[in-house]
């Protein structure tokens, strides 16, 4: 059995990563860390873990625990400050933070902070699942990827690998509310959030780069949040440059995707939305031409194909493991 | 025209009353306070009001502002500190907050301190506007309700006035999450409330002396959160030790209620939900005496009729108004 | 008093008119109609109208009923075919459906059926109130606008009337359930739409060509449905071909809109969400030059600035009354 | 493997059982029914089944398929017609509608139609898995409980094996909409729902008999619809006769459900909400003595325990199977 720590656990993709290995048939969860110290149980957090059944403890980097593997799920611009210490032990590391996710200037940029440990970047390998999963076999450490940049890169990704790649790109992304985190702030009250839709950060969101990155060109990026738990629909549209037709479009998606256990490409007359995927480590991604424009909707539940359930995908590929031990639940509906 | 002051006008009820008052042909909104000094213009924190067009003050008890009535929109455990200063001015005061609701010695058990002008509880009259009208017409200072209080005393008031009075009274009460106020709390949080129902403070919510004040009975006060913005059904279960039939029970509250602009007697087969009062000053009451149990459901609008409605209810009242002046809304649906 | 009927009181935009009206000082709703034969009365409906108070009728579009202004509130296709009788009688009508919207070809094609009076279409005064004011006044019948296609137009308009007008226009659009109306629909239940964001009618929605028509170009139209009653955010994403400036663009909203009660331009820092217009008339516009794109979010409340609140300001304007009257709300909230 | 049909699929109760079914490691989900014609391919109603993937059929009663167990999600008064064709066959069959849960009087009255099989009710185990678990061993039928039933009898059972039993028992229950099924009717749809909660079918509902059954005591039970998809919080409301103490209660709970995996009995300080069950099999338990009143907050989430996954604990132990097959899920949060 693998030995796992999550730090950061009572946070909403902390709690999932557990939720998930729980039925993991070859995981262990054994070490949580929490850095709140109002929290003395894990119980009073989550009362569906009994009480006293797991402890929490404060995280130290310079330790070396006796675990197998390490998922950080804290704040961005923590485990930057961290990395140099954990290097120095055995243990595997998938990082849900952004803090590897990028260069450092952008990092610096977007995270508004020198990056702690800037030669540690280059030795993450970015966690797309679907497209560094060779990288991904041999790798100690793991980069997963941002909420909007998987439901965007997934759409995506095919596009970019055509001749004209992704032309003039534009996303309007749609995000449920723990995409937030629980971090305690007035704007994420229910009361404030509820029956309302709202734009924020248009074409200056922190997941740009990584985005960028991925497809190679720049993008467009205009997130909105939307007054639900979970849940991201991202809608991308581009240009059509050589004219391709709805087939064309069709056979590169279902060609690219077409031995993927977590990507479904649906036909343009499908219906699509978040319920689809709730629960799930699924993305369902809808690619149409009309009226010569190319539009891609990408769905996805951000807590888990975007966050938590990338991360263990990500640890059965860097195991060897069946990539889908953990994640083969349907959809929860309604 | 009357000039008023809102004190605490960027919380939920002061924003309410601005929001009412502004439809108030014989009131002006001269005084805006806020102890919020990181706001420093009410077009940050509302937006439809326009940047610039209202002052926020810091407020000072010991000043004699040139206005003719203040609310106090202020967090429990405030104004009772305040009042010795303010009776010096010669301003009515219409206190939204629980200080001057309840003997000394019950705000000091559920408040958790001690109060700070004591002397000053009787000359507060009790803001139940249907029920105080009389005192109220030469009332310089109102205690205004709190808002479970007022859909429970609304509810079984004609009941506490029988014979019997209310035997075994039991309520089980749900609100939405505006009654937790603007709190910044991990549990008010959007994805902490979303989704979920909550019971909480069983037979020991601080709104239960209140109660049991108006209706000279004990209470057993059952309060529950459930996932949406505004309203509160009580659900009121007493015995029916005089076999009341329900044409008997039914004409008792009509007849209390027959002259009320603002309470809404409905029959034993009308459904009964929170919509018919959103955005309105009503309060819905059903009686039903049902296999020999006298029920009432009694719903209203915690922002309007469980707090600034009434306030302004009980203005109109205090200055020999019209009471439904600014009050008038049919409510809105969906 | 202005006598005022409505056709369709039961449904959505029907009872907001119903409930505008109600605080309207210079109209008195004296007829109201219904063709749903299993309502006998308005109580049934909506128990905060008293039993027996308001008279439900059928419509009959022969009758010459003793009201001055008519209001349909009725679904798409139904008053195409009752116009040649109604053009007989001497009240004003404002068709809040989709009928006399848009040339006989487009209402063909997007409404599935045969106009039954097209020679009717040209008597219709477009119901933008801020862009056809002048015709208005005139008016004796006017075409209220769609929901999405108002918050789309009020948003481009300045724009389309620049040198280069509105350059590769895409919207996205976000939209409460409200706007599908109370159709009785599977794909309207709760749980169908709860917790879910949706993609649908991708560049073929019904409103498309009453955009195109006003703004004078093609118009990508990609609404989707987001878990809420009211509100529509619209995202419109348009090319800078002259690379217009910050400055310049925002010059241009402020001039076209700052006479304008309803229409509020905001700054390119201000947040936008829907919140800031629920329950009122008002539409709020950001307009922003980012990364050499103009970018333009739109928000109102598609019930009332997309419906039935417009329609009232039509009517105030079509009978040369102050235009707020009935609409001076502020937004309710939370 | 056991080959397990479901009748109804496409319902909410239907398509959780395939959802959990498929994650069981005993069962193959063979035969999946839909009366719905509508419907020619379950994709078209669930996406995330791949098109083509699962046959829908027509059911007909006579017909022995080839199957070992049967669900049946179908609506109430239904299989009573079908039973007396259905004994013929072999395989063993679990009913989530009410027609076999109580005797033929209580049917007759509360579903409105003569039990077309009456003589097959005594046939039938009561599926309450943790009283029953002895008669399920060997059962061939089983009527699966109502979601309400669950929730209240598994709170108030153990008070109710006590000397005095439940006294004057009241229960005020709030439930998620789901409850209400797929049946598309005006007063299920989204704006109709959504922020509003719902008193209805006070001490009249149709789940009042199996209560009263299992009990063996009057229940008064009050239901009320709240806005979110899934979840039941019943408060039930007892006399406490004898002053039994928060000792003696919490003994008697904890030694009733000590050895069960899905009832958590937890203290009186601890908070309770539905969130803590959402997506499991689980009952919370919360047994309290206050002002000498016993009172019980039980949730559960209404489709899983009080329905689907109930129905699942019953196959397992009817198959001498592990309870929990299929069933160990920790919650989804948020």
């Amino acid at each position: 059995m693998i030995k796992a720590g999550i730090v950061g656990v009572t946070g909403y993709t902390g709690i999932e990563l557990f939720r998930l290995l729980n039925q993991h048939s070859e995981v262990n969860v054994t070490h949580c860390f929490s850095r709140n110290k109002s929290i003395s149980d894990f119980n009073d957090v989550y009362p569906f873990v009994e009480s006293g059944s797991v402890e929490l403890m404060s995280f130290d980097p310079s330790i070396d625990y006796p675990i197998d593997v390490l998922f950080l799920a804290t704040p961005h611009a923590q485990s930057h400050n961290w990395m140099k210490d954990l290097v120095n032990h055995k243990y595997k590391i998938i990082d849900l933070s952004a803090d590897f996710r990028i260069p450092e200037l952008s990092f610096n940029t977007f995270y508004g902070c020198d990056h702690g440990y800037p030669e540690g970047i280059g030795k993450f390998v970015r966690g797309f699942s679907e497209i560094y999963r060779e990288q991904l076999k041999n790798a100690d450490y793991c980069a997963n990827p941002g909420c909007f940049s998987t439901s965007v890169v997934l759409g995506a990704y095919p596009l970019s690998k055509t001749e004209t790649g992704c032309v003039n790109m534009l996303v309007d992304a749609k995000s449920g509310v723990s995409g937030k985190g629980k971090k305690v702030d007035e704007s994420s009250l229910y009361c404030e959030v509820n029956e309302s839709t709202m734009a924020y950060g248009t074409f200056c969101h922190r997941h740009t780069p990584e985005m960028e990155l991925e497809l190679n060109c720049p993008v467009l990026f205009s997130p909105h949040l939307v007054p639900m738990n979970r849940g991201i629909l991202a809608s991308i549209y581009c240009d059509n440059p050589l004219g391709m037709t709805q087939d064309e479009l069709s056979d590169i998606y279902e060609d690219t995707y077409k031995d993927e256990s977590f990507v479904r490409v649906v036909g343009p007359e499908s219906p699509i939305k978040t319920h689809y995927v709730t629960g799930t480590n699924n993305c369902f991604i809808k690619p149409m031409i009309i009226k010569n424009k190319i539009v891609i909707f990408s769905v996805l539940d951000n807590v888990i194909k975007g966050a938590s359930g990338q991360a263990i995908q990500n640890m059965n590929i860097m195991y060897g493991l069946n990539e889908t031990l953990g994640l083969s639940q349907l959809p929860i509906f309604p």
